[in-house]
């Protein structure tokens, strides 16, 4: 996969270039293209940005450089802005960006775009119910969420998570040593080496986790008659506590 | 306000020293502590993980560095994690988060933690419901949603998105030069001159937006008496077309 970016602060992207999406950049498993759309300015003073018409306090980013640097992306697949107006981004998003052969991102920065920008993006795409600076970290985090499932990105280690989400339940408490750190201890069942009794006390804290933190999560799962047991206990221990 | 941050990759957080926030830390206005939690590790090798209790694929971050790393911070403030169990992050969190004298943020790395890291946290954030292979770009981007809330970090340049958030309706489209780009034009009346038009064109332009890609958002705005007549015009409009 190419991913190009357009964008006035390249230097922003080190994120991308660090551990295993910076290995996959360095196996040639993804290839990521800064472009900085001040470069396609025509004025001297390389101005990328105007007043708006009607008046108003701010600045505008102009269509002609970023519609110029557009135009030099030979491949460009699916161009995405960020945007507080777009879509929310999610795991959905991600799971079909990660087949693609090219994405093109453009990110602004805190001024808003010039409409006409908008109407050259196939998608407009919200990172959540918050304001930031530009578009560079919400960009970065959908890179990092696509290209690590691209095959060979990850390695093993970092599966359980994904599987956790897939299954539209939060995921179980881990622990590692110390067994006893300063008071707190590890359940007893996870040193049992009873893997039935494991795996079902796993199942029932992601259930618990899920429940107590994000409700709405469950509302989209169809449970199983045993998770409707594990759901009936963990309903009478919460009331106790 | 002073920033700590627990991280592996402290090299991952330029993005922060960049433009705006960038200048703001030169200035002053701001301070970032960035805390490599691997140099409070004992054992020769600097392991910061083991695997888990109870089995499993995967590995686990250690309570011990982090706890120690932790102890090692004199004015802590709130604790916070990022992780996808926590509550979603908004921008009421950045507003009260702006407020503080201090923060502490954990970064998580692929792996989970230890459960009873997450248990030295007085809040675990999420993001959004995507995944990610660390904790540090969710964490630059709450950092950048807080920060930029300090008086004095932004210019007057970035007030009208703010503002539009502030209202609960999506930004009205913006328009700068040229005023014809390849055909694509800025709508007649931004360049009226007529202020009052201006307004009430912005106004519900921006209810359509907010219609049209979050109505979500419509359901927690309470319309006034000319919004509503905006959205019946809106809503025949749209039907047209």
């Amino acid at each position: 996969m190419k991913i190009n970016v357009l964008t006035l602060f390249p230097d922003m992207f080190t994120p991308l270039t660090t551990s295993m999406l910076g290995r996959g950049l360095d196996d040639g498993k993804w290839q990521l293209n800064l472009v900085n759309f001040r470069d396609f300015t025509t004025d001297i003073h390389h101005h990328v940005d105007d007043s708006p018409y009607g008046g108003g306090a701010g600045m505008v980013l102009q269509i002609m450089p970023i519609k110029k640097a557009l135009d030099s992306i030979k491949n460009k697949g699916k161009v995405i802005i960020t945007a507080p107006q777009g879509k929310t981004f999610n795991q959905k998003m991600a799971q079909d960006w990660s087949q693609a052969e090219n994405l093109t991102f453009i990110c602004g920065h805190y001024e808003g775009f010039d409409q006409r920008v908008y109407d050259l993006a196939d998608e407009i795409v919200s990172i959540g119910d918050y304001v930031l600076t530009g578009g560079e970290l919400p960009t970065m985090s959908m890179i990092d969420a696509t290209v690590r499932l691209i095959p060979g990105i990850l390695g093993n280690d970092a599966s359980p998570v994904e599987e956790s989400f897939a299954h539209g339940l939060l995921e179980y408490p881990q622990y590692t040593r110390p067994e006893n750190f300063q008071g707190m201890k590890v359940p007893a069942v996870l040193t049992s080496g009873n893997h039935q009794k494991i795996a079902q006390w796993r199942h029932k804290e992601a259930l618990r986790a899920t429940y107590l933190r994000r409700p709405d999560l469950l509302e989209q799962h169809a449970l199983s008659a045993e998770e409707e047991k594990m759901m009936a206990e963990i309903k009478q221990e919460e009331d106790q506590t």
